[in-house]
């Protein structure tokens, strides 16, 4: 194998694929990035056997010549070094040359690095994917759908299929949901698909989703998903992401949603976030996280935390419109920032169902995004 | 104790005194920040015992009403959560009424916040610092000082001295050494003195002096400096920033300097930080720094490292003078950096006296500021 590429362009392909790499992999040649050169261009992989990345680079682009061609091969690099040493070269051509058992000579400018490196061989084949089911959606509301949802996934590794968040399709909609028992967040959104497509149980690591977060252009750019029997691959311009679906059944978490609303509360997010946010400052001394939220009147709510030790804090907010019975609840108020903070809403709507039933937190115009919180159970 | 004023200036100076705050103290007065408010003006003070700093509020700046003062008196609050609250409160000015039992109030717009204050009579009092010896000196020139210096204070506290930066004056020259006995940095600058002024053994810790260049105002004005018995205070416009004078002797470091050089390197400081880094990154693998420096003619010097693991880096500079003897030195590249990078000048003088001798960095036309590296022993 002997090129020379533009640093530019192998630097942002090691970036990405960089992002499967593990620090605590247990298997030596996975602590490498393969490197794969033909006469159609340079592909870059990396894998954590969990996530699979492979960066594709073309031989030319716009008309510039990306990639001058000497000789064809494959050659797995140590990664941590490789990823820094590209960054800093001093030149714009990169020329990698793999002589006798792998060893590699990368020359730049004035900088020659000899680097060991490993026999492709010995690494893993990627997954064959059947494209029997496969759907389209557009990059940045793939992105928004994960920061909707993410946040909410399980953390406890005691119940695996809860750190996912569970796609579901069905009459053309794709809905996205995470719950870890304490709160749930849901978001849908219209996506074309054939007649009775409907798509069940795939639930996909919350991490994993955050980290294809980080690649996923920021352009309107449709993203192509496949869905395999325990693989998903979600394929970009250049870069194909692969992850593993989690095993196990997601719970149905339907029946935890109320149907009708005891009290309904409209207030303006932005006043609600920072009251709330001042109140967390305090409960978050005394690790409980707990916040009250008291309505006096239709027009006027309370928000307050105490800690036995420092002191107390109480906001007053001016409610849009307070319907219903007057409650007092508790929550945590981690929980309730992390929801209201991806509400993209000027004004938000809460429903209760009495003080210790699931908050509901809605966008005021919008029934495709829902967050639930359950309540604290609190004396007083 | 009442009084409203405005949050941004509160803010500011709670960030300053804030940096005096300890996580680590067993005294619990010391945990809070102590406001004293009269006619004057509001002052804020915190201390760690090693370092205090005031803060200081007028009651109006630039005909700006600052402080709306309606009773004096003093307490100590809770610095962890006051600092925090202060800057998220929804309003521009801020009320602290002090209750009984030091129960204070803070009110800003619709937010009310209930604080345990402490006893301000518990509180320390500041050192008295008589004004005999005391010298001006620009804050920007103190700044880039610190900068040129500090890092190379030593991280071990078996010998507190050096993890001093030792201060001396005489005959109108101020003065900075840092040693931790692998490299020195030192540093001088001009400053109008009394005839005969003379300071001697003042050390005082790198840690704190990074922790008053973050205080210190960019702009050229004067900042005063008291030397008391055992403390140092710096006298800004609305701060005083307190420190001890560490105890113990500054060894002398004067004869570790060579007089003369048997090779003499000139080169351009980008080109060799890049290439040294580049050296570094693999050198770090093996967890040793050693980077090799081999002057092939006086024309071209090689730097070097190599892992037995990783591979080998090497890279060609182009000298812009060599004179002397054709030298191999090896070196901790992790302190060349550190001293390259404080150079502000576009060539650099390296002066050897032989493999085994003192490296020392110079600016090529500044003799103001001196870097020494001790070389590593190695074979080959």
């Amino acid at each position: 194998m002997k090129l020379t590429v533009l640093k530019e362009f192998l630097n942002e392909s090691i970036q990405h694929v960089n992002k499967a790499i593990s620090n605590k992999t247990t298997i030596p040649i996975l602590t490498g990035i393969k490197i794969d050169v033909d006469s159609s261009g340079m592909t870059l992989t990396a894998s954590d056997t969990d996530i699979s990345i492979q960066s594709f680079i073309p031989m030319e682009k716009n008309d510039l010549q990306v990639i001058d061609l000497k000789q064809s091969g494959s050659v797995v690099l140590p990664s941590k070094f490789f990823v820094e040493i590209i960054r800093k070269l001093p030149a714009q051509h990169v020329e990698i040359e793999v002589k006798e058992q792998f060893q590699t000579i990368i020359r730049s400018g004035s900088s020659e690095i000899q680097l060991m490196g490993l026999d492709p061989e010995e690494y893993p084949i990627m997954p064959g994917i059947e494209e029997s089911k496969r759907i389209q959606i557009p990059s940045d509301v793939l992105k928004t759908m994960i920061k909707q949802t993410s946040f909410a996934v399980s953390t406890s590794e005691a119940t695996p299929i809860l750190t996912g968040i569970l796609w579901t399709i069905a009459n053309g909609k794709l809905k996205f949901i995470a719950c870890d028992r304490h709160r749930l967040a849901s978001r849908e959104t219209s996506i074309d698909t054939e007649e009775g497509f409907v798509l069940n149980n795939v639930a996909i690591s919350g991490k994993t989703l955050n980290e294809l977060s980080k690649i996923l252009p920021d352009q309107n750019v449709l993203i192509d998903v496949v869905f395999a029997d325990n693989q998903v691959l979600f394929k970009m311009s250049s870069i194909l992401f692969y992850t593993r679906i989690l095993d196990g059944t997601y719970p149905d978490t339907s029946k935890l949603i109320p149907q009708s609303y005891q009290t309904q509360l409209v207030v303006q997010t932005d006043d609600l976030v920072d009251a709330i946010d001042r109140a967390y400052l305090l409960s978050r001394e005394d690790k409980s996280n707990i916040v009250k939220l008291v309505m006096r009147d239709d027009q006027t709510i309370e928000i307050s935390s105490s800690s036995s030790e420092l002191g107390k804090v109480t906001e007053d907010l001016t409610t849009i419109r307070l319907t219903g019975e007057l409650l007092r609840i508790s929550f945590n108020s981690k929980y309730m920032l992390d929801a209201l903070k991806v509400m993209d809403s000027e004004q938000i709507h809460i429903g209760f169902t009495g003080a210790m039933q699931p908050i509901i937190i809605r966008p005021d115009e919008n029934a495709s995004l829902l967050q639930l919180i359950l309540p604290y159970r609190t004396t007083g």
